[in-house]
């Protein structure tokens, strides 16, 4: 099973790829960070990351997507920036069928170092000794973003499996009702278009016999 | 100028376009509400989302799309699907070259109530007077997006403009330096591909000398 970790943010998004199987030493595929200037617009920095999202899931065509789930409650000052970011990543992932996990940052450091209160130092120690990686990787985001695929990877299996299929089923029918509403709607406004000019000559014809 | 105004929400997802230029009574062209169900999981819903937006960009066809902005202090049970609402309809627009409008709510309410501080009500009642409409847009979230419609096509003009230019280069831009950083990893690829292959061919030259 290959695992891409997301770590959502505006100025780094940490992204990391790993391949492996519950209870086996898993492998990285891919480490990364996609970075976006401040001084651009929101919207500009989104579009910039789901660009870069999409090139990564074609590359390395993960089976599953793993994004830490964002509390609202944590450094509120960046924090509408992070769910916009993960809002996206979302996105990206399941409109193409990709089942998506959401782990919290407490589940991921009990993952990789068995105590969810864990310091990032550790948790990128832990990360480095469980890929058995030369250095150990940085910046945090993209030690975060492995430690997210390794938590999913050593979670995951069949509930990946149910997802995925729970996925692309919502995906299709999400495209087919809109498009069904899509084509009510063009009915609807030929059907009053046909009816306006009913009444309209419906008045000529009124106004003539006067 | 035609505005797509978006209240953004996962449960509901108010939509309103509006068509009119600053100064002059705007004319409503369509008005309705995104809805996804609780039960399903925020990617999927977010998916709903960014299928329906895609449709009424497709139709209605607006010049700009204006957003509320959203705060973390406000909400907090809901708000972080808010703010991941918010990230997919900013990308949905700003990918195609609209430019992307954040307004508060208290600018929405000041432009069309004429109070930053105005309820719910009368931002309802005042799009309703404002628009002419025969009755009122239900639900709010509708209702607010028509609002925020309204108050972009009354601040919107120049700035517009500018920012559409700027949307559509950064779009370009992010797209170019995907591809490029892409053919560059590739490019990393195969040159290590070929080291690798050399070091292992001096290995076994030294091996055989022995």
């Amino acid at each position: 099973m290959r695992v891409l970790g997301v770590d959502p943010g505006l100025t780094r998004c940490g992204l990391g790829v790993v391949e492996g199987m519950p209870g086996r030493p898993p492998v990285m595929v891919a480490v990364g960070v996609i970075r976006t200037p401040v001084e651009d617009e929101v919207a500009q920095r989104l579009v910039r990351i789901e660009a870069e999202l999409e090139q990564w899931i074609a590359e390395h065509k993960p089976d599953a997507v793993a994004v830490e789930r964002v509390f609202a409650q944590h450094n509120v000052r960046t924090v509408m920036g992070t769910a916009q970011a993960s809002g996206v990543a979302m996105v990206v992932a399941a409109r193409r069928g990709l089942p998506v996990a959401l782990h919290t940052p407490s589940e991921v450091k009990a993952a990789v170092t068995g105590s969810g209160r864990a310091g990032k130092e550790q948790v990128t120690s832990m990360v480095t000794r469980i890929l058995q990686l030369p250095e150990r990787p940085t910046p945090a985001d993209a030690a975060d973003a492995l430690a997210l695929a390794i938590c999913h990877v050593w979670r995951g299996g069949v509930a990946g499996k149910l997802q995925q299929a729970a996925a692309a089923r919502a995906h299709l029918e999400a495209r087919a009702e809109a498009q069904a509403r899509l084509q009510k709607a063009r009915l609807r406004a030929a059907v009053e278009a046909q009816q306006g000019k009913a009444a309209r000559q419906g008045r000529t014809v009124s106004g003539g016999s006067r």
